[in-house]
């Protein structure tokens, strides 16, 4: 198994994996007081919908980081869970992959994961320097 | 990075790229003759587009399988290529998925990825099996 460790640790999916997990890890580090984001708005729009009672604040999304981070790292993902978190118009997105051939789904969840990954990374980093304005030290 | 590879050395989502790749050698060992799957048909209704002038065989299926094993080992994933293999369908699908948020978007991507790998590897299992049939050597 030398060989393919050696080619998967130049996989970029695995390193964006890491570079994610190691995002968290600093905000992990740098936030040592997780309740000073409570009420803090955040900027996304995705973290307001209307039809919740609440918007998210970054005390909310500090959670998130972190279970997402927990999931990258073991992979311990359960479809009931899934099934759980999904929303109907991702359910409704689902019908016509059922018809797509594999080669094409293929590159349609990897480039969508390296996509989300950078996302998430950006979003965690983001949150970390946002602290550090909170707490009043300078970067 | 010790314990990070430790970590991610238990990643399912990296067994299931192992495994996949792992089958696809298998196939390679076995199939000397690629030729011989030629005009061979597939069992699988999405091989077969009723607007496309002929389905795949056999043949082309081991040539896109052996494909895809060079993207999960290099995850050499140009944006453009991808544009290239998309099709309508799933472009449809993209727009939902703009509005998601980053938290079902990664499960939707994660679970997907595992899904189409699993689908992969029994195809090339799959694959591999025929081969020997045509050449009459029992598994």
């Amino acid at each position: 198994m030398q060989s393919a460790d050696a080619k998967f640790n130049k996989n970029s999916l695995l390193l964006a994996l890491r570079g994610y997990s190691s995002a968290v890890s600093d905000m992990e580090r740098t936030v040592l007081l997780p309740s000073m984001l409570r009420d803090v708005p955040t900027d996304e729009a995705w973290d307001c919908d209307a039809t919740e009672e609440s918007c998210r604040d970054l005390y909310s999304n500090y959670l998130m980081l972190k279970a997402i981070r927990t999931t990258v790292e073991s992979s311990l993902v359960l479809l009931d869970d899934h099934k759980a978190k999904s929303n109907a118009a991702l359910d409704k997105t689902l019908e016509p992959l059922l018809d797509t051939d594999p080669e094409t789904l293929f590159h349609f969840h990897l480039i969508g994961l390296f996509s989300v990954m950078s996302d998430l990374t950006k979003k965690t980093q983001s949150l970390t320097v946002k602290y550090m304005d909170i707490i009043g030290v300078a970067n």
